[in-house]
């Protein structure tokens, strides 16, 4: 009897490192998404815009996937409070990473009208890859911090996301200066304005992620606080 | 004995019941900040914006109790699957809700840059007025599938974002134009750019909420179908 308990809760421990880690495979998908985008409006080369806008359906597939696998181990398991907010903040971050596709998806769609123009220069486009790599850090740290359960990572990650929502507003500054400099860059310089909000909102959906690691462990909720109150509650 | 358990089950569908109905409150609620901030733009009375960006912190904080709210009757329910599913769907909702009153308080941060511009004009201030009553009237009616777990409406729903989205794009490339003809209108049109997007992203939230009455009904989840595959599904 002891046996068949011990097993059964190895079975439940192994449903949960399963789903936990299937964040980070999906995590690993979209990121790919995201790198292959921003690769695509370096080279110019439109087969990579299609390969990131066919990913998304393995990635939609496995939202769907992970999210009925989270419904059956809570109908099944029956957990207790801690494994439930785990099990939840999965199926939120499943959602996070779903929408990173989206976005990654976007920046193919504007990178491939971009290509198709006659004009060549894009603007801001150092700028455009500076914040990028920003928002592909964050999102890699989140899901190590979602992996480890590391309440400190989360938390830097949470504070990095100012520096991504500044670096956007001083790119939209400059396209607006652009495109009144030249008015034949202004069709370019929406798209470039609509790729820097989607990685944005990528450094948005990373936040999210950090912000349920913190939920997992502490059991709170810090979605919408100041800094200084989440300082304070981590240090409780 | 009898009595009891029945008194238990009435305080458990009480509890269903009081989760569900939360998601209209606060669905009437973050509807009220999306008006609110058209009706901003269109009377350019600052204080209406500031109304809106307030109200944020009492969606936010709703989001936070609510979330709490199901983890708790799932942890002391243990429900059967069917009204797991619910409760899922509800923590995923308000997610959708707390989104939705994110983009109207960047509708209302734009509409207060274009205030305080001393440029007047409004490109396609008319077009923007109707695709935000679509909508308006796509979240009322998501909201409603939901209250009544109506899944045809909700199928009804999924079907307008097509429109929204075809409304969006031809404001964009009005927008274009006016920006090449008077260049001075730049700025500003950007910034109807950016609310034309949030209302986009609106109209997308509100065929999430309605994607979850199907997935609580029909217990089928139809994130990602074809309009025929979720046809069909709806029929059988």
């Amino acid at each position: 009897m002891f046996g068949t308990t011990q097993h059964a809760s190895r079975q439940y421990d192994q449903d949960l490192e399963d789903i936990r880690s299937s964040v980070l495979r999906m995590g690993g998908l979209v990121e790919k998404q995201v790198r292959d985008a921003m690769l695509g409006i370096d080279t110019r080369e439109d087969h990579i815009f299609e390969g990131v806008i066919r990913a998304d359906q393995e990635v939609n597939a496995m939202e769907i996937t992970m999210d009925a696998a989270c419904v059956e181990v809570i109908a099944r398991r029956q957990p207790a409070a801690n494994d439930l907010r785990m099990i939840l903040a999965v199926s939120k971050a499943i959602t996070d990473l779903e929408r990173i596709g989206d976005e990654a998806s976007k920046i193919a769609r504007c990178g491939r009208d971009i290509s198709a123009r006659s004009i060549s220069v894009i603007p801001v486009l150092a700028d455009l890859r500076l914040i990028s790599e920003r928002a592909l850090l964050m999102l890699q740290a989140a899901l190590d911090a979602f992996a480890r359960l590391d309440v400190q990572a989360a938390a830097q990650v949470i504070s990095q996301d100012d520096e991504i929502d500044a670096r956007f507003r001083a790119i939209q500054r400059q396209l607006i200066t652009h495109m009144m400099e030249d008015t034949r860059l202004i069709g370019t310089a929406i798209d470039v304005t609509f790729i820097a909000k989607s990685i944005e909102r990528i450094g948005d959906h990373a936040k999210n992620i950090a912000e349920y690691v913190i939920y997992v462990v502490k059991g709170l909720d810090i979605r919408h606080s100041t800094r200084e109150t989440v300082e304070q509650s981590l240090n409780s």
